[in-house]
């Protein structure tokens, strides 16, 4: 129903018009009349994506999405109580696309920022006219400050250019829905011991626990690390944040090997190329897998760390979308680097 | 039309009966009426891609494609007067992909090694029921010893799912077909100036011309780009398929500059390692871009050309298939490397 016929002249108006009076026909009794015009048969059944194409200008509109989290998420840079994130939508009239930007205060993004590069008439005038074009698009994007408000824009692209293939998008890219990897739940640090146990209880549904460390202090961190694991039979991952030095990662990490943690994330501070060079060295071998988060951002970030991080943790907050994630995975697969 | 509805449990024999009576319904009249099975609607013209997938074993058929070529085509390595491809057609029932091996002897192709490959029973049972787990299927082919044979049947898979997702590649890919760019058109070294100088004007009509050097002598190789000037237009590239020493290279690059050769394919010869670490420092600055290709193969064989040359050449048969080809394009455009 949504095949692009190669027809290059738009239909005669009565043409338009019968397709827009039908309105969506699927599941319902249709009559199929083609209708010959010119020297070429105008299927209706399969023109409505084509006749989609003929929009002037894309619909993109942003709104705040404010979250009230459920537990205080605190973490190494502090604890939070809420999301102020952004939506946005673009339409061409027939289908619209959703996305979304994570506003993570870390990264020095705010709500603002975002709101300014989606509703710049610059961006709709990039983005232009066909739907189906994406990599145009996604290419004619204008880089802005905040990768978050790329990603929500490349997302609805997305979004928008599966729905007029008519397929999702793991489809449309030939993966199989049933390998989705198991991911983890995070459990955020808290102000008390009686807390953390009440968080770690709240989380044994879980098949896969990732716990916040970086308190400040590499011995409180192990010391959560063996709540947790008192409270909690599920396989672990650790997440620093940056908290560490190369000194505590050398301390806690043959504890957290004995455990059998999976991995252990952005040990070192995001901007600590020292101790990214100098970790593979000093830690002893056959360590958890150090995965890198913040010290990873877009597509140009991965190649600098090939040979000191085991992994990388692609958001598309940081990278700026789904095509730069996804170019970031086949760049990592092949530097033999993990991915998250 | 080929959309696939996400349900579960094939339809009654009479649905399938009708799916099946009815054939082809594009451009022509057609009832479409929707039946009511169990809990719920099966629309019987967004069914057919849903149905094929209930097939048990593709059908794969592979069969010689011998090319005899209109000029004999002469290079560094031999001339040679036919190819000896090799076809194959994987069907499900309801569509068939086609996808073809050439053959290159100089990578130690041959029709009956691809033949094997094909007609081995594994490669029916990798590639398994599934039309639309494109990536899943690519993961299970059997590793072979031709990256020709696989190419083919990446390529035939990649036709089969665009078939039952009723869109060509590029559409898939997101891609703007208005974007290809112009290839080139080759001319092979000949046994006379007069043949070579009837050659050249026979390729009058094309943009960009590659000419094949690599003839032993580099002044040799010199004179027939002297020639090609006089006799074209058009702009030039040139390919020595690894006939080059880095010296006979560093005496005949300035030239080549000077007239303004666009690249240069492959100087030193496919396993020149020491050659190609050699050429950065040797070569004077602004030398046009060199293009690495016998030296290229697959995805693993990009990055350690990085540094030492400009480009790569992507083949199918070289790289094993479509997905291959696109992975290294990722990796060549992160690596600051210019494709071909």
């Amino acid at each position: 129903m949504r095949a692009v016929p190669a027809l290059q002249n738009p239909p005669p108006a009565f043409v338009r018009f019968f397709l827009r009076a039908r309105g969506p026909c699927s599941n319902t009794f249709v009559v199929n009349l083609p209708v010959q015009i010119g020297i070429g048969w105008y299927n209706p059944l399969v023109g409505i994506a084509w006749q989609t194409r003929k929009v002037n200008h894309m619909q993109i509109q942003a709104s705040r999405l404010n979250l009230q989290l459920e537990n205080p998420f605190k973490l190494s840079y502090g604890a939070t109580t809420f999301r102020e994130n952004v939506r946005v939508t673009i339409s061409d009239g027939t289908f619209t696309g959703s996305g979304e930007a994570a506003v993570v205060p870390y990264y020095g993004e705010t709500p603002d920022r975002i709101l300014r590069y989606l509703t710049d008439p610059a961006l709709a005038d990039a983005i232009g006219e066909d739907p189906l074009l994406l990599d145009d698009m996604l290419n004619r994007l204008p880089p802005g400050e905040s990768s978050a408000a790329r990603a929500a824009v490349d997302i609805a692209l997305h979004d928008l250019w599966g729905q007029h293939l008519g397929q999702p998008l793991y489809r449309l890219w030939g993966l199989n829905p049933a390998r989705i990897p198991t991911s983890s739940f995070t459990v955020a640090m808290a102000d008390s011991e009686s807390h953390y146990r009440t968080h770690l209880r709240a989380a044994r549904a879980y098949g896969l626990i990732k716990l916040k460390l970086g308190s400040g202090d590499w011995r409180t961190d192990w010391h959560m690390v063996e709540i947790a694991r008192e409270e909690i039979s599920a396989p672990l991952c650790v997440d620093a944040n940056g908290g560490w030095t190369v000194e505590d990662t050398c301390a806690i990490m043959p504890r957290l090997a004995e455990i059998g943690v999976l991995f252990v994330e952005q040990p070192v501070a995001r901007d600590d190329w020292d101790g990214w060079r100098a970790l593979p060295a000093a830690l002893p071998a056959g360590h958890p897998p150090l995965i890198a988060d913040e010290s990873v951002q877009g597509v140009e970030s991965v190649l600098p760390l090939a040979g000191f991080a085991d992994g990388i943790n692609i958001k598309l907050a940081k990278c700026g979308g789904i095509r730069a994630a996804r170019q970031m995975i086949i760049l990592a697969r092949a530097l033999g680097l993990k991915i998250l």
